[in-house]
């Protein structure tokens, strides 16, 4: 981010009073030695800010710290959780990792926050639920869904890592953090300073690896090298809670995972001896979650069980 | 806040280098037409970041906005949400609406983020759930319980409107809201911009007033003329949500809370006829929630069922 965005945050965050910002800008012109594009760029910024901004009759909707709207939701039946995140000024938003049985709930609060939504995104091909992001197009015309092209799932945009995904003016940082499938992302808002690691990093916990190409080896070094290595105060939003925790950060992650603060050779141990049960709706969910729940707007393919 | 506390939380925010502060505190000293007090206060700070400071491995726990630290907690049976604030400086903390069968967890946690819990608050008397508000004098030594005066139960600190619950440098301001139970209170954090309802204002919804001295054409009053009336942008954070919502705003329930739009007659006739079920907890949770769980730390007086 620019220094200039960073600036424009911070006043905004600190809600510095227009005269304040004035005189501070005043004394940047003064100093001296100081870089000119820096500076010039500085007293740009200033100067902006003390225009009259539409952002400020939007406030009640938008992420407490950022120009962000953002909305976390959770499906009790399989603890799956849900996010919305969109871009205060133009409303475009994306949704992730939305429920199938959920879906009139996220339409209903979509609308009420007059949001465009543009794009359903999945983290992973689901075992334990039917994704949303078909059924979605009953309710929202021309929303693509996207899954990785690693999933070998279909979908309407196919995304790997390195890829941005942009709603409005902002964007999702799309990183490959396989291990509990070949084609698990985690998306990163460095606006928000949210990571959404689906059923990668979970709190204090991680995705199984025992089906679906699992393989705890890469687990370890997908949360390793891609997940842990972001700012520690980046707060962290998985797939799942199982005892109703809503969020964590990296910082803590890093201290108190009790699996990822092992040796590599102990995690792969300790996810060998889990013995986990078979999710209950694994069979309907992952041929329903390989075409991202339905491709036609017209259709329905749930299954009826 | 003070403006050197302020740039402390912003150079922490934007995890500007320590090379980068020297400089920028270099530059600072330079200014010219700068007051001496203020330049001094500017200069402190810069020094006391570039020094080894304890500050600066908290940024991961605190809440985006602000210098508190926020957690929200589900618990999956009861569809109940418990809270944890605390002040980030001091790391003095509050628990609100804490569920009995969820204390170990929410211990843990506290214990995790190196918190010093003061305070268990209580919304009021629940119907659905035990509160955990006595089961945590087993694990934090001093705790002490609170619920309201009009709420007729036992607790170690009774609460009234316009009481202010100090914690750190951090208040929670107590508002009388009742109609759902007689004794239902709402606090406000006007630092996080956050009002905790309890079951007086939920997400597109109100409490039941069917029952525990329930009357809903107070708990009419109590929604416009206490919690609607605080400022649009500030989020609303429940006892509860069947639906799987986390959080709304004033803004949003001012609009579209389908009974609070109503006028007070419809809204009481709306009221009469929900015809709801009866708490399948209620005759073991009301009596416990009546001492706030326990009162003793050696006791555990939850009933066997």
């Amino acid at each position: 981010m620019e220094i200039s965005n960073k600036l424009l945050i911070f006043f905004r965050y600190l809600r510095v009073k227009i005269k304040d910002i004035k005189m501070f800008k005043n004394l940047v012109k003064q100093i001296p030695k100081f870089n000119v594009y820096y500076k010039n760029q500085l007293v740009k910024s200033l100067s902006s800010m003390t225009s009259d901004s539409p952002m400020k009759y939007n406030a009640c909707m938008k992420h407490p710290n950022e120009a962000v709207i953002f909305r976390q939701l959770v499906d009790n039946a399989t603890y799956t959780y849900t996010y919305i995140l969109a871009d205060l000024k133009t409303r475009e938003a994306v949704i992730i990792d939305p429920v199938y049985e959920k879906v009139e709930r996220d339409v209903e609060l979509i609308n009420q926050l007059e949001l465009k939504l543009k794009y359903a995104l999945n983290t992973h091909v689901h075992a334990d639920h039917i994704t949303g992001s078909g059924r979605l197009k009953n309710f929202v015309p021309n929303i693509k869904s996207m899954i990785s092209e690693a999933s070998k799932a279909k979908a309407d945009i196919h995304i790997k890592e390195g890829d941005k995904i942009q709603f409005g003016n902002e964007f999702l940082h799309v990183l490959a953090t396989p291990g509990h499938t070949n084609g698990c992302l985690t998306y990163v808002s460095h606006t928000a300073k949210i990571a959404f690691t689906g059923d990668a990093l979970l709190i204090r916990g991680c995705g199984r690896t025992d089906f679906q190409q699992g393989s705890s080896d890469t687990l370890y070094d997908s949360i390793h090298d891609k997940i842990l290595s972001l700012p520690d105060e980046y707060s962290v939003f998985p797939g799942h809670d199982y005892v109703g925790r809503t969020s964590s950060s990296i910082g803590e992650e890093k201290r108190f995972n009790p699996r990822l603060t092992q040796k590599k050779k102990e995690f792969i141990e300790t996810m060998k001896n889990l013995n986990l049960v078979y999710p209950r709706l694994m069979d309907v969910a992952v041929p329903a979650n390989l075409v991202c729940g339905i491709q036609e707007p017209s259709g329905d393919n749930k299954p009826e069980n």
